[in-house]
């Protein structure tokens, strides 16, 4: 319980110690505490939940060791589709994108929809085109280029060989936001880069409603991370909230059943982040390991990569 | 109670009497009854509700009466973008496509997307690309053009004026299926040629499981129409679903919960058809009117346009 507080992900999925080097590691401690504390300031001097996820995010979309803006991987062409949704617990009004690329923060063009348009969600160039019409600055694809994702992207390509569709990758990155402020109410941001390698304009969950983001002050706030497939079929983020409105399970309740009973029965894999009215928040995820953290009223923020 | 059965629905929105011509009317109800007898046929004969419901959803597409397929509505630029999805009560695996172009049966690629890839959402030429890959063939641009639906582009363009989004529309066009076989298994279909005059990659909630779509054995399957934006925001499709499984509430009672109280309650307009594994079956709505019909064992098809 607090009063107030933000809860993040970086993504969860094969994330191994062994596989893991200290520099890297430590690079994914500091991003995800530059994301918490830039959240909390916001919350601790009053601001909305809806701008403190909005914001932690960005500071991840901006660095590129997580898989979205400047980090986000490659598509099969050499190319992006970056996908984001945001959700405003209060209102229920809720912006999105998918399969953009060129925009350094898709959150912001997320909430850009939220906030200017009779829309939920904008795709592909049409989205862009949105974006300029609104005075957002189009990043070259140069800025999105970094070779560790190249490299991956080449390691997904042989890997792949002849077979249309690409495995299943090893890491399933995607960062994402809960937050409950001050005035008590939720918000919930989800940003990503996509599949490595992935083609013929694949959509996740990321950028899906009640799929990978969902915010009802009636309940709580969350973001998802995984196999996106799976939870687009379980409606994940909004079978959580259902649980504990229809049923009267706990957050933590709720949580457990959507992780670990009905995304594992269906196969799927990955994690996510909740924070209920009351400031409880959830860190469930069925993989290795799951960057994540979190910062609470009077707390200090806190990050962690594997399983304890 | 029905043994097996299909429930359909061609849109919803200010659909008045005074403004219909008997010719228009009467050709809604052909449609939509040989709509009904197509997917008939196939659960009269001990075919799945996949099956029942992929094919009465064809028909609709080849029809140019309906927003979706052949008679899709014009977007802004005067191109088409057409949303649909599919969903396996039995196995919860469903495909959608969004924003696509050049294809004269949508839910046939959503189908294909469902059975053939790892994915679950393809969108924009990416989704076409997919098609071609598969050997569907794409249609030229002249096979979607209507003078009806032409005409209605640039009175929806007069009425914008200089605004940056049009208005509401009157009709909300897009049809759907959901059916029960004699296996006891439940499917549904949507497809939609989305809003007349939309620009910036507008998605609707169409080719969005749990908004428009959705099935599951344990409850119902559930197609929906209308203003999609609040359909988004309210998961209706799942929330439905929901209501049954964790609120022990009927297919009817769980039906007039998320139409005349969710739905209205934020502000959003349209209607849905839902068949439960009994063969109960449901058609609300909260606008004038909405096309639709039904066809249950023992009965006759029978078709409806305003409210009774």
């Amino acid at each position: 319980m607090s009063e107030f507080g933000i809860v993040i992900h970086g993504g969860a999925g094969i994330i191994l110690k062994e596989k893991m080097t200290p520099e890297l590691e430590a690079g994914f401690h500091a991003g995800l505490t530059d994301s918490l504390d830039s959240g909390y300031e916001i919350l601790k001097s009053g601001g909305s939940s809806l701008d403190a996820v909005h914001r932690a995010v960005n500071v991840m979309e901006e660095n590129p060791l997580f898989n979205t803006g400047r980090g986000s991987v490659f598509t099969y062409d050499g190319g992006h589709a970056m996908d984001a949704a945001i959700m405003d617990g209060k209102t229920l009004k809720a912006g999105a994108v998918a399969g953009v690329q060129h925009i350094k923060f898709p959150i912001t063009l997320a909430r850009l929809v939220m906030e200017k348009t009779p829309h939920l969600l904008l795709a592909g160039a049409g989205a862009e085109e949105f974006a300029q019409a609104h005075g957002m600055e189009l990043a070259p694809d140069e800025y999105f280029h970094t070779r560790r994702r190249w490299e991956q992207l080449l390691e997904a390509k042989a890997k792949a060989g002849e077979t249309e569709f690409p495995k299943e990758p090893k890491s399933l990155g995607t960062v994402g936001a809960v937050a409950l402020d001050k005035a008590g109410n939720l918000a919930a941001a989800t940003s990503t880069g996509g599949m490595s390698n992935s083609r013929y304009g694949r959509i996740g969950d990321s950028p899906i409603i009640g799929a990978g983001t969902y915010a009802n002050n009636l309940t709580c706030a969350v973001s998802t991370t995984g196999h996106g497939e799976y939870f687009m079929r379980a409606l994940t983020a909004y079978d959580l909230s259902a649980l504990m409105e229809y049923r009267g399970m706990s957050l933590s309740e709720a949580a457990d059943d959507v992780i670990f009973k009905k995304l594992a029965s269906l196969g799927g894999t990955g994690g996510l982040v909740a924070i209920d009215r009351q400031g409880n928040f959830v860190m469930p995820f069925n993989t290795p390991g799951m960057y994540r953290g979190h910062y609470l009223a009077a707390g200090k923020p806190e990050t962690t990569i594997y399983k304890e």
